[in-house]
């Protein structure tokens, strides 16, 4: 039998994925990444593709804002009056910054829970100067801290609205699970119960799917109208509040919080580990997805960015304003330019 | 004219590298990371090679063993008494340990020098508890603490004793960075003059070289006996300091100093940025050099410890004492291994 494991390990021999991410030093490119992209409309209808976007992918935290669709809809979200703050962080991957770490800790009160109910471990806070404050303290992380506590608070707030177990809500089989994992089937429009599946960083299942499975459930998120209306209205509700709270949804320095604090509502983009990205993209009615092979970061943002400028979503003027996303500098240690982080002259961006 | 720009923007269309690092979640390969690496005797015959090493790298940090020799063979090293953790330091990409920082120190006491006189900027040290202990402190990071103040020192010691001036050593023109070029072009076997140029991270001139001449370089280092005796003596002192003071090479938990810890004299290797490593085998007169295409740290060490369990250079018993480094586990923030990272069943490891 031929498992997912091994059809993975074969595609690693086949033709490289054909969008290439370049990072030039001085006279010439030192290091090169390579991705593949989907992009989707409602329908199913694949717009555009590069590369390998039938194998499966895990989405990490690139599938937050559906994740959060759980949270909306079943009634929770509105039951402990959570705003745009809140649903924000509830998509987030955050930097930790002290107004985001309160934010989630006055929500977890709200529910009548607190830090120690959060089981997605420790870390300390992306944001430096967040993490050198804390340090020079002498405070420990908790899981407030942790870039995924909203996503956390918010599986736990459904849990509490709907009677669940709260312990434990990180489990594969715990109804909270089970049930963002049959959003994510049906946003994404497939069968999930045999597909590829391993734990995330937080601790909560991850589980594989195509490319072109994670752009379509974008594209619905981006342009509901076809899904039932409970679904379609979470779906908005969710755009609006990233859209209106970018901040909350990563963070000083961020590129989601950058791009989306300068395109508003038109763009609505999630990072994830291991170098994938999303985006709902509302005016035109499509979804993006897309991975870079070795799971650089560094890499999916410029990819991401070149796609939205590709898709003409960013006016030469947003273009000027995101200059450091669309080709970051890459800088010594005295703070010098040695190069530049771009996308390729012959990538099709 | 084609510049090296355009040449190697035209190879990243070509075929991928065949060596294969992944990185594994659950039930599948999540990302992959790919690499070229070549294999060389000190004669410049190829013994084994894989993927594109015609294409210049650079060599970054992983050359400083090569660029360590002109400091001992200029007759600095000796003129001011330097013993084997100054040569170990010179040749390091270390952590900013206390100890690592306090023998730097030390060293430029003895020519006469500061803090103040390297050109390398500051960082933070790499590693987190010294990192964490200065925050607490509210001590600021020196160009002391810079990984490369080693190296920096190296080059400031070679310049007193030779009557240069010490301010701007770190310039293409200035002499240390002449005789340094010169050195690792006669090491590589090839003319460097019109060879692509950029800066590195800690402000001194990177050149670009095919992975085949790094390796011979480093095949030389390993086997000096056809280099001229002045040469060989410094190539030996340069490896025993090495593989005597492992720890000031790169510093705690770090790949390069508990490889060489376990293996002594038999592998000397060294570490770069953006995914390149090379290796000196002297039991077996041979040169490892190899670059990751994405420049990922975590696929070079598996890379190189893979080419050496191949070699035959890791004997079982060191191959568990070492299996961290083989197949290094990934963990979530709770601590629990959620994956792996391993050189490709595909790849001729």
């Amino acid at each position: 039998m031929t498992t997912p494991a091994d059809q993975t390990v074969a595609a690693a021999n086949g033709a490289a994925n054909p969008l290439v991410v370049e990072v030039t030093r001085g006279d010439m490119v030192e290091s090169r990444h390579r991705a593949a992209a989907a992009i989707l409309d409602r329908s199913g209808k694949v717009v555009e593709a590069w590369g390998d976007v039938a194998r499966p992918v895990y989405g990490r935290s690139a599938t937050k804002p559906i994740q959060a669709l759980a949270l909306i809809e079943s009634g929770a979200a509105d039951h402990y009056g959570l705003g745009e703050v809140e649903i924000a962080l509830a998509c987030a991957s955050h930097n930790g910054e002290p107004r985001q770490v309160a934010a989630v800790t006055a929500w977890l009160a709200r529910i009548g829970l607190g830090v120690a109910d959060l089981e997605c471990g420790a870390h300390l806070p992306y944001e430096e100067e967040s993490a050198a404050a804390m340090i020079r303290a002498g405070i420990k992380p908790t899981a407030a801290h942790n870039n995924c506590s909203g996503k956390h608070a918010g599986f736990l707030t459904t849990a509490r609205h709907l009677g669940e177990p709260t312990q434990g809500y990180i489990a594969w089989d715990h109804p909270v699970q089970q049930r963002v994992l049959g959003v994510l089937g049906q946003m994404g429009g497939l069968d999930l119960s045999a597909a590829p599946r391993g734990i995330d960083g937080c601790g909560i299942p991850v589980i594989g799917m195509p490319l072109t499975n994670l752009a379509l459930a974008m594209a619905r998120l981006g342009d509901p109208v076809d899904l039932p209306e409970r679904r379609a209205d979470a779906a908005r509700r969710v755009r609006a509040a990233m859209a209106a709270e970018p901040y909350f949804v990563a963070g000083t320095g961020r590129f989601c919080s950058t791009l989306m604090a300068v395109t508003g509502a038109t763009v609505i983009v999630k990072t994830g580990a291991e170098g994938v990205f999303t985006a709902a993209l509302p005016t035109l009615g499509l979804g993006v997805a897309l991975k870079v092979d070795d799971g650089a970061s560094r890499a999916s943002e410029v990819a991401l960015a070149a796609l939205l400028r590709r898709l003409g979503l960013l006016s030469p003027v947003q273009q000027e304003e995101l200059a450091k996303l669309l080709s970051p500098p890459v800088l010594n240690r005295a703070g010098r330019e040695t190069g530049r982080i771009r996308p390729a002259g012959a990538a099709p961006f």
